[in-house]
């Protein structure tokens, strides 16, 4: 892939994946998804800390946490100014072919660094449009950033032909879950809404950074169950991840959105945080 | 793994996958096992069949049909008189990071060779367990055999403490699915019962085998949505996949089966089939 600054698997640097290992096999195994800005990797610890909620999740026993550490490092060192740090986990390589998780190999971590182009053009909102895919509600693996990701991958196919910035994923249930790669809140009677992650979707760490931060500022916000219809009746709308940060949204198909003071007091408030 | 006899990634034998292959990166591509026997891929058309179709139904160009052929041919070459081959179609290492298919590379094609043990001890049947983990229905890939395969590691791994055999997994909405890694058929007034595969699970090959079987030897057998009151309400069972063939089910649960004439006339028939 172009951008590609360096690569290590556990630990070694350039280093090929065994063709047996269960994140090819199966999609057996979680990542992340990281800023880099100056060389420091935003949220870092946030990041850190649903990997390893997920590791549990998915009973992957992990022991390597100051290899990977060190394999942040080393490609930290390696950063431009501006980069996408990249972590996977997977099961690594089973004893034997077959489903079953048996252990005997250690898991295997992948870090690899990006560089990436500032975002240009969504100062003014962005164009969202409806994903015709719908995800599967509820899901065993809700909330998960794991390697599942045929879902997302054939809605941006979907979506290639479209000049919209995202998708917005409904579920198989009609509610609103996400983007394809982000999450989303809407703003209401000066307070936000976003779809809980406990059936569907992914709990997303700009998500989580939002909601603290939207606490500390006094905005009141919590999870609700959304449908298209309350997207349509909302006074604004922004989307979150860790590459983009808080986005306004303009439009949703013919729906236009105004423009949000609270978007714009948490993207702000945001932007200048590492941590 | 053990038992691995031979690996050929795009023609090469023995190499790795990049790490950013997308297969591992959003399990992005398909998957065939094929047992071997005496050195023939066991309805290998038929694989090759669903292969195709599922490439289609994911939109990954694959042109390599004579190379993946010859890849395949030189794994037969050397297999053990029982063996399983292992074919995974990637969409290959994308232009760039990021869910959206872009192309720009080829889709990649790994085949791998494994030796294989007789199944023994299954003759009088088997035992099933009823999985806890639930499919989601409907799933926008069913019928496909993916590399999105979370949900079958982690009911393997429930299972890994029973003496069961398989495990039944049920859908979200309550319906019989199929097993972990194989489909079922309920025995039922002389007729055959098995799951829709159009909104969950994965039309297996010895499935296909099964009803054309069951056509030729005018054996009755529809496709019926089926909960686990229909089971327990059967006069017998069996499952079904390319590595078992046709297996009896003596017990699910505390339900005891009989022996089915039906499931043994169909097994020993297609016991002998290649194709």
């Amino acid at each position: 892939m172009s951008g590609l600054r360096g690569l290590w698997v556990d630990g070694i640097e350039g280093a090929p994946v065994p063709a047996d290992d269960r994140g090819l096999q199966y999609g057996d195994g979680l990542f992340e998804t990281i800023l880099v800005r100056n060389g420091v990797a935003r949220f870092l610890e946030l990041h850190l800390g649903r990997l390893e909620r997920g590791l549990a999740r998915l009973s992957i026993p992990f022991v390597d946490g100051p290899r990977l550490r060190a394999d942040i490092s080393r490609a930290l060192d390696r950063a431009p100014p501006l980069a996408i740090l990249k972590l996977i986990i997977t099961r690594g390589t089973a004893e034997r072919r077959g489903y079953a998780p048996t252990t005997g190999s250690p898991a295997r971590h992948i870090v690899s660094l990006w560089s990436a182009a500032p975002l240009t053009g969504v100062e003014q909102g962005v164009e969202l449009g409806v994903a015709q895919l719908r995800l599967p509600e509820p899901s065993p693996f809700a909330g998960l950033k794991h390697l599942n990701r045929l879902e997302n991958v054939m809605a941006a196919a979907e979506a290639m032909a479209s000049p919209a910035f995202e998708s917005l994923l409904l579920s198989t249930a009609g509610h609103v879950v996400s983007g394809i790669a982000c999450n989303c809140f809407l703003v209401r009677s000066g307070g936000l809404l976003t779809p809980p992650v406990d059936r569907v979707g992914v709990a997303g760490v700009m998500r989580q950074v939002v909601l603290r931060e939207a606490a500390r500022l006094g905005i009141p916000a919590r999870e609700q169950v959304l449908e298209l219809q309350d997207v349509f009746e909302s006074d604004a709308m922004f989307i979150t991840n860790a590459r983009i940060g808080v986005v306004p949204v303009r439009r949703v198909r013919e729906h236009v959105f105004g423009m949000s003071d609270i978007a714009l007091r948490l993207r702000d408030a945001i932007e200048v945080l590492d941590a």
